[in-house]
């Protein structure tokens, strides 16, 4: 039982469920439902997809990963980010509004659900690892303007396309002509509300003397006034019929069961994509679902989130959905409305359930523009180029990854950004390690320390030279040594002993022994010792599995004092 | 000046060249010669070309690399793994005997020599250690049975081809009922001849009262003999006309000059394959070159070797050549024949262009039976198996590395699988140091010593959790540490105070700072205090250009039993 519910958590927290939980549950369900309605329809507008997927997309995953994850706060659904990765990746095997376009939605999320499911069995939770924090930032910096600007055609009422941000400005450039001002209007009249909603709309309620929850919830409700008062404006004064694009009809319906195109060329193609999205989409709600359980002290396992959010995934694939994780602001919301177990998102699912077969009608008349002025107002705060000054002052390679990553993101779209990022970053890190800080070191005078020649007085004796390593040995760092060393011995003819002072030393790999034992009997050709101190306990162990230590023509020191006194011949 | 002789070493040891070196070098030369005859012959069959490009591909380049090669001893050349390699790239754009093939091989070559020359300029040597010794290792041993296996066809007389283990063996096979007896009977004799000279011929001369030197030129010899031995036998007994292989008509040319064909959709397709028989060739010729300077503690440049062996190729493309490198058989007897400087291998040059004018009619009858065998038995001594018994008893990582390229490069041809040996070697490194060696210290009675108190009797303070980091923070690791903290402070209630102990954190890069921030800001939500001791000076000076030093709950110690007095309330 114990270990059956460490896969499906519902059977710890669900025993122990009692009606404050279910109360404080509840109500942050019809908060999060309230806000999920229309950022549902315009992640899915994002994504391509008719706007009911964004609300099918909400409903299932939600439920599994209620019972399959362990945040206790987290919202899984359809967010910004994976909204348009997703439309990348469909826009490249299907024509957007098509069946195969839908199809192919599902095809991915339940692709990336799979992938996410196998990640977790084999426990690949470290992948994401990969990911490093400069190169996310970058990557969502990046994204969100895209969003952004995807947006725009919607604000002008225009027809354009594009995957990069020079397609999109230039496509909507060439059909700037056909803007219609209506929609222009309602555009940038949303976008203006929400961004002044979002920034001064609770400061003024807090001055005129409104208490600090209301002026909360106000702000929260800022996308639904949008709605509603875009939606009656549009209806009321017929704009539809001059030329306002609107969501238009909605089946009112309970998800469907959908199947996945499951053609193996489709899923090859969308492979890549979907490991991406995987992987990506892991990074963003894990980080959410820490920060959100470290305030309760509590803690989420990641193997298991990627159960949960594959389970989630597979959901999104057979419910007429498309991939989705979990979301920063909704989880949030989520969390400070009071949300106690993962059953509040089960509640917000049976929310959005009603919402999908009772409300959608309602919808009808929301012009397309207030959508995407919601998305615009949400995906700004997303950009935060001050990545980029914050890690030209601390590291250079760091700075390097981050500006690839957004350049290659706005240049030549979200997968060719993401995947330059992590590949730099890694071969940045090898560079890095490949030329390790190493120090000639001679005996500070009077003590048993050993410090660098070149920062200290020490006494150094001609025919020794000790060489400090401040790295683990491994193959990318294997032909330095070798270099720096022999350099050192040809140059200097007097020397007769050379020690490696291994205090730094974590690992030697099979090509670091191997380059030892090249380094022993080139020095040993040379008329050269090499010896060897202060090396780790398991370094060790593993050093006498092999014939290393017998055929080296120096000593194994326990500490580099010990070497010193044997041969310097000054002790 | 002294500038200039870097970039060009023949302006260095050429101002002292003397009438010693001059004569060592001209015997060193006339064995050298001798022994490349057949080589590049069987070479240049084993790429698929025709016999002359492996003569070649060894006058041009050998002059060129003694200009601006490091090496004294080195001898480049057509190469087995090499040869193979371009068999592999050009058979994928080119049918074989086609002149669009021999064009490929000419751009090849040329592209091979760009990408070395520009990673010379650039300083990019350090690519090339990215191939883990046992990737290089597996890759040479699969390599040998891959090319052992591709010239069976030339021992059984049978038009068989494929580029795998299982496509070679298959279409031998199917193609085993043409075998041409009297071709079969040839070429195991030659090959077993061959084998008797390798293993056996030294030790029955010198048992037979012969001169050791003596008894190594017989030995070296023995290609010759065989070459010599079966052109006769197929000349005088008309074997040609019963159906046996011969090299045929050679044409009596110094090296054309050659245009390589620089359309651009044929150099996008050879990219890839040029990259990685310059990366490749690069590691080979370079072991080679730093085994022979070690032995006359002489040194050799890493990235001025990428130049010469980028003029080296270049000069392969323009003159009717393919791909060439430092190779080890022709090098060590170069080396051992006495050469102390470049020009041997000029004289070389001049040798082999003498034979290609004169020499090249005396091969019309050699089989091509012959030259397989030589080759069959010139790579099965690169085949050594042993590599996957050491990795296996040293580390599982370098084992999987080994075995994944072994396996890969039998059953998907070279390209595939060097490939795949440098990402997993890669991966597995990143792995390994995202889970880093971590030990809970506690003090050593009677000392400043902190040890790992799961193996040393310590003291430890109930309030107090000391960890020490044995591995620089970076992205792969940095959530690896917050989870590992938070585990441990979630499940024992009375910490109060965690210290990170750094001295061997060797760096802390832009992620791992970032999971710092967090940690110290999740620590203190749950109301611990965050503390960091022996952290290194440029560490500590990069944290300075940050806030998180004044941002951290608790302090930074310059030793842990500082940390210990103020903190463990017991000292």
């Amino acid at each position: 039982m114990k270990n059956l519910s460490r896969y499906i958590p519902v059977l710890d927290w669900g025993r122990s469920y009692n009606s404050t939980a279910l109360s404080n549950d509840m109500i942050a369900a019809v908060i999060v439902t309230i806000m999920l309605i229309p950022q549902s329809l315009a992640y899915a507008l994002l994504a391509g997809l008719p706007p009911e997927a964004g609300i099918y997309a909400s409903i299932a995953p939600i439920i599994l990963y209620a019972i399959f994850g362990t945040s206790r706060a987290l919202a899984v659904g359809p967010v910004a980010v994976i909204s348009l990765m997703t439309a990348a990746a469909v826009g490249q095997v299907a024509e957007t509004g098509t069946m195969g376009y839908a199809m192919a939605a599902l095809s991915l999320a339940m692709l990336s659900g799979a992938i996410l499911l196998i990640m977790g069995i084999f426990r690949l939770g470290f992948l994401a690892n990969f990911l490093s924090h400069p190169v996310i930032a970058g990557f969502i910096t990046a994204s969100g303007i895209l969003i952004a600007a995807s947006q725009l055609k919607h604000i002008l009422g225009v027809d354009a396309g594009g995957h990069t941000l020079i397609e999109m400005v230039w496509s909507l450039i060439t059909h700037l002509d056909q803007t219609n001002l209506i929609t222009l209007g309602i555009g940038v009249t949303a976008t203006a509300f929400l961004f002044w909603v979002r920034k001064g709309l609770k400061r003024a309620l807090l001055n005129m003397g409104v208490g600090a929850r209301m002026a909360d919830v106000a702000q929260k409700a800022g996308p639904v006034a949008a709605v509603v008062v875009t939606t009656l404006a549009t209806w009321g004064f017929g704009l539809a019929d001059r030329g306002v694009a609107i969501v238009g009809e909605v089946p009112q319906s309970l998800p469907p069961l959908t199947l996945p195109d499951l053609s193996p060329s489709l899923l090859g193609q969308l492979f890549v994509p979907a490991l991406l999205i995987s992987i990506i989409g892991f990074v963003e709600s894990i980080s959410v679902a820490q920060t959100l359980a470290a305030k309760k002290r509590q803690r989420i396992n990641p193997n298991q989130e990627l159960i949960g959010l594959g389970a989630a995934n597979l959901g999104a694939g057979f419910t007429g959905g498309y991939p989705v994780t979990g979301g920063f602001a909704r989880s949030v919301v989520n969390f400070d409305a009071g949300a106690e177990t993962p059953a509040a998102g089960a509640y917000t699912a049976v929310g959005l359930a009603i919402a999908a077969v009772a409300l959608t009608p309602l919808v009808f008349f929301l012009p397309k523009a207030t959508l995407a002025a919601t998305i615009i107002v949400a995906v700004l705060s997303l950009v935060d180029l001050s990545i980029l000054k914050k890690t030209w002052g601390y590291s250079l390679a760091d700075f390097a990854a981050v500006a690839a990553t957004i350049v290659l993101t706005l240049g030549f779209g979200v997968e060719a950004g993401v995947s330059a990022g992590v590949v730099l970053s890694i071969v940045l890190h090898l560079y890095k390690t490949s030329r390790p800080h190493v120090a000639e070191v001679g005996l500070v005078p009077g003590t048993q320390h050993f410090r660098n020649i070149n920062r200290h007085q020490v006494e150094t004796a001609d025919s020794l030279l000790t060489i400090r390593i401040d790295e683990s040995l491994y193959f990318a760092n294997a032909r330095f040594l070798e270099d720096l060393v022999l350099d050192r011995v040809v140059e200097d003819c007097p020397i007769k002993d050379v020690v490696l002072m291994c205090s730094a030393v974590n690992e030697i790999d099979m090509s670091a022994l191997e380059t030892l034992e090249a380094l022993n009997s080139r020095l040993g050709d040379m008329g050269v010792r090499l010896h060897m101190s202060e090396v780790k306990g398991p370094v060790t162990d593993r050093l006498k599995r092999t014939h290393f230590l017998e055929e080296m023509t120096g000593d194994l020191f326990l500490s580099q004092y010990d070497a010193w006194v044997k041969l310097s011949g000054k002790a």
